[in-house]
């Protein structure tokens, strides 16, 4: 994603520390503390600017969220959002998806998105793509059993090698999607890049996996 | 497949049982003395007029070819080649593919094929795609360890079935295209299906899953 450089954007993270973190070690195992109730918790690893995430919560307010995103010039946008929109279910973290352990107790998360991930698609940088076995590794860590991971990719080269990824971890697919779009898929929330890319007429795909599935 | 009522098919069935088999349950255990060598054994559920199979054995004299097909007015066509070809790898066998363990022993077969299945869409028919979990169960027993399931469509309903039956079922996915076609895969023998409907700019979806995999 390309982003300028958003003037005083550390300064506007530092001083909304309700809304987001930028090490959030301390909530380890506490998390349904920050938010107003405690329900289960869905994560988001690379929420971008966080179009996804801040709908999600609107939609969903049973569920608390959790937008993570490494690039500070793109989670400003998101909090920029929930700023204005003060969404008593929606919190943000300002780390790098790799760390994740150190974040979150082990069962505290109930599913894993992942949209539009970087594809990363030269073979020497697959240990960077969102669905490598030691990304799910992570994810299956701070997840509960059976917990599920929902992926969704203009890319057909990470959709074709996430297939495989996931199961070969050893997880079940649950659900494929092969043109989101033009699916009865109902509750669609799209992504800034699922919006241009579909407007293009580019496929949208999807899957559902279950951690220790059956 | 629509196809019309060949004059004297089964006469020309019945008097080539050096190829063709319509009861496979006395060579249980044996089919490798049906070949001139004996190689790996891979069979194809659903052979339809045999344009694969046939170009398969001919391309790869290393292993063993068993087309199977229920329809007397599509294998006929396979006969009717293999009669002029006389290749010593492939052999046809016209049952039905639910009861393959009839006719096979258990570790048989190394490789399964299932090219251009008929997508059965409807849920009520869901117990006749070949790649339910029933099916699934029959290749396994007769397949082995380990053994590789490589199926071919153009159907996109029934690729994204079958993606979540075969892990489901506890296969793993090793490999998938989600446009055979422009992909880099190399040796692609295509079906009578494949040429017609990919000529029309249809993808071609594949998979290639192990049974108790890892």
């Amino acid at each position: 994603m390309r982003l300028r450089n958003k003037p005083g954007a550390k300064e506007t993270i530092l001083s909304h520390p309700q809304y987001i973190l930028t090490d959030g070690s301390q909530w380890l195992g506490k998390w349904q503390e920050r938010f107003g109730k405690s329900q289960p918790i869905h994560i988001e690893v690379g929420s971008g600017k966080g179009q996804f995430i801040v709908e999600m919560a609107k939609a969903h307010p049973e569920i608390n969220y959790i937008g993570i995103e490494l690039q500070t010039n793109a989670i400003i946008a998101i909090l920029e959002k929930q700023i204005e929109e003060k969404l008593p279910n929606l919190q943000l973290l300002l780390v790098n998806g790799a760390d994740l352990t150190d974040y979150f107790a082990e069962n505290e998360v109930d599913l894993v998105y992942l949209n539009f991930s970087d594809p990363w698609p030269k073979t020497k940088h697959e240990k960077r793509r969102l669905t490598y076995h030691t990304f799910l590794k992570t994810y299956e860590t701070i997840a509960k059993p059976e917990a599920e991971l929902h992926f969704k990719t203009d890319n057909q080269g990470l959709f074709e090698y996430s297939l495989a990824s996931v199961t070969w971890y050893g997880m079940t697919i649950k659900k494929v999607w092969l043109d989101l779009h033009t699916s009865d898929y109902e509750g669609n929330i799209m992504t800034e890049y699922e919006e241009k890319f579909s407007g293009r007429g580019e496929r949208i795909y999807r899957l559902e996996a279950v951690f220790n599935g059956k």
